[in-house]
């Protein structure tokens, strides 16, 4: 890779250094549990919300929705509303069942889809465990100035997005604030 | 690439071993002669044939469509209906001439994209034959539990194709199945 | 990479050599110069330029339009039915903010999506400027038998996309024509 | 009946002596047949094609499609493009269970109707089996300059219709070329 | 006419032997009579009643309404999900005028028309009144799995259509439990 | 045939005697000579006119219209609001090529159907001229308390459908003014 400094096509230095994030765990076998207000530790929510901190980001909140797409959508519009917030992370309900919706809730409440998030997500995956690569369907979109990313629900996956968010979220931000 | 049993995000064992799966071949010029009751031999579909028997699948049928996108939407609704099959697999009509329409009936009708085998089925294209592989239009969709492939429709492509088919299909078929 | 002879999928002898080109610049603050009857140089159009006339292809017009849906719509109709060429280029208004529109507008328009076009680019990104390729949102698309590309408004970003044009669109247009 | 030379409504003299013709058996068991590359022999179709080649007239081909309406459609349109065909006649699911939709998918498809073709059937099948010709749903459309005719699936319904469709189809067929 | 036992397209001997049948009369006047709690003796419907009866079918209801469309699509959609019936039979409103719905309710509702039934009731009466039979709109639908009979409002039309209903209703319940 | 004052399903006494008519002939050959200024005789026309006038009744207007289904149908509705008149009879543009659109244009504007028309029309046809008959497109339709019948461009076709226009008109008008 070549010095990034002379060869990246967008200027990063006016990008806000730190930025506040909700976390929203999808899962209907969770949601039971709130339901019967359970205690839970969602491990990827950790390994997610640990490495933001470290970085310097803010926590808003987090939350737990059930597999349902009218919620996520729902929600979503609700949040991008009300909430002071930079960046919402998805995690869970990105597969190919019928019960995963969550993909399908964002492509249809999202205003733009930044494509290179998956795909690059993708490559990496690729990368790091070969064919089964085929089956993930992590994204980001754009919901009215907030970056909405949505991630599969379990700690490798959120691993490797990481760097991907750690990196280029403020830089996007900028953007979005132009 | 890393000990796949310890990074894989996704766990395999219970995965069905064997699976089912139907071959169409799509292509005005053999649509024409199956009208004209004329023996057709595809050398894609061999391949594609002898590569999964080999691995112990089972062919339930093959089947020659025109290159036209309401009969093949029609028969896919037709089959996820009528078939106890596992996986559908399209060859032909996925290139960027007008007349290539398969990709295009597929988009319309299938409920879910697995985003990842198109995309890394032209990585892999790319680093076998370089810029060319901008123009592959190799895609998989989801429908009615099923998967579905679409694939260029020559020998090559289908050599490129069939480690993600191999690898790949009895575990998306668990994940339709949970 | 083996020899790309023996292992391309599709065979190019009979490509045209040389093709003609139109770039259209979309820029809001560019085209506000045109309404000043001001001098306009936009250097990702004359590193665009340079490349494709020193490869031997013509250029045959060049255009600046706002950032506005409907005018890059209503121009992309009007430029496939009245001009004799083969591929229009845009540069600009490829971005994740509400302003950016050129894909937006192309989604609606065209017929087809050569997906593997952007999928490529931002891989090649990725490996040159690493994360940020997760923002681009360069594609290509199909239209009344003339292809359109979409470049992100930076020199760097067109030298990224150059080698991918110069050694395919030969190739696509003999695709177009069969 | 009067002298039909001087009585008839529309001269007769320049129609087209011989006419081509394709043959669509409808019957879900049928095509499970086809999937599974067995030999069919379906009576109703020997009869309709003996008849028909006796007369001088030309068996363009014959094809078995599944009780599918959108199939049924999408064929329809497909053969009316790309077939020099003067006259396709269905035979089979033409009944009232919810399975027969061979006339439901033409009256969709079809731009006109020759009404009197399925009344004349009707009054014929009365006389020849008094009062369960309620039931019968024969009918002829007309598509794309080219006759329709629907029949029942079985043997002795074709006979009804045959005399219909001897005398009559170049007669139709020259007020279609008009 | 010939043998019908030889010639019949349509095997008649697994039929059911009795059926039970619903009727409707649609009448304005007479539905103002039933708000008015008065007694009301339809001629027509005790014509059809008696005939019925005494070839052993069973009347399960008869019901009076008003000649409003949307009642009578409502009417029709609830007894087909709630009645254990094989056949409704509708009395009136089937002339010309705009008061006259029964025909339009039904077109809209049913899910086929026999179309025979129209047709020959229309026929037999041409023998039996002449050219006033223009005039008449008898029909008969199917709508989830039941026949639906709509006859004119007169006791003679009703002897047009008793021969008819007798002999094939069983034979077309038949079809429809297939 | 009995007698048809005691088995008539509809009491006729009351009925107008006399009734007022417009013809309209669809030809786009004549409008041509219409658009020229030159005389034209219709044969159709003169026969139908003869005998309703030699049975008392009034012609207001006759007119040529073209091949044209907006310009009937607009033509009908202009009509309908316009001219105190009891009936319309249409002759010419019947027939099944694309030009023919009399009965399209009907089908589309008008509010009810006398099927029992066209088809008493259609099984008089087949007694005079046999098979041909399946051909011919008679109807008759109900618009704003107006009877519109169309009747095919041949003078034979004409003499067909004088009896029952003849007997029934007046009959038709008293139920529509009911």
């Amino acid at each position: 890779m070549k010095n990034k400094e002379t060869t990246s096509f967008i200027h990063k230095e006016k990008a806000p250094k730190e930025f506040s994030f909700g976390i929203i765990i999808v899962s209907d076998s969770r949601f039971q549990q709130v339901l019967k207000r359970k205690e839970i530790i969602d491990e990827s929510g950790r390994v997610l919300e640990e490495a933001l901190k470290k970085d310097g980001h803010k926590k808003v909140f987090e939350f737990i929705l059930p597999d349902d797409k009218e919620i996520i959508m729902a929600f979503v519009k609700f949040i991008a509303k009300k909430e002071n917030l930079d960046t919402l992370i998805f995690i869970g309900g990105t597969g190919i069942s019928n019960r995963d919706v969550t993909i399908e809730a964002l492509e249809e409440v999202s205003e733009k889809k930044m494509k290179g998030f998956g795909e690059i997500f993708r490559f990496l995956s690729y990368k790091e465990i070969g064919s089964s690569a085929i089956l993930s369907r992590a994204e980001a979109y754009i919901y009215h100035g907030k970056i909405i990313y949505c991630l599969p629900g379990s700690p490798n996956a959120v691993k490797v997005a990481l760097p991907l968010i750690l990196k280029e979220t403020g830089h996007v931000l900028r953007h979005l604030k132009e």
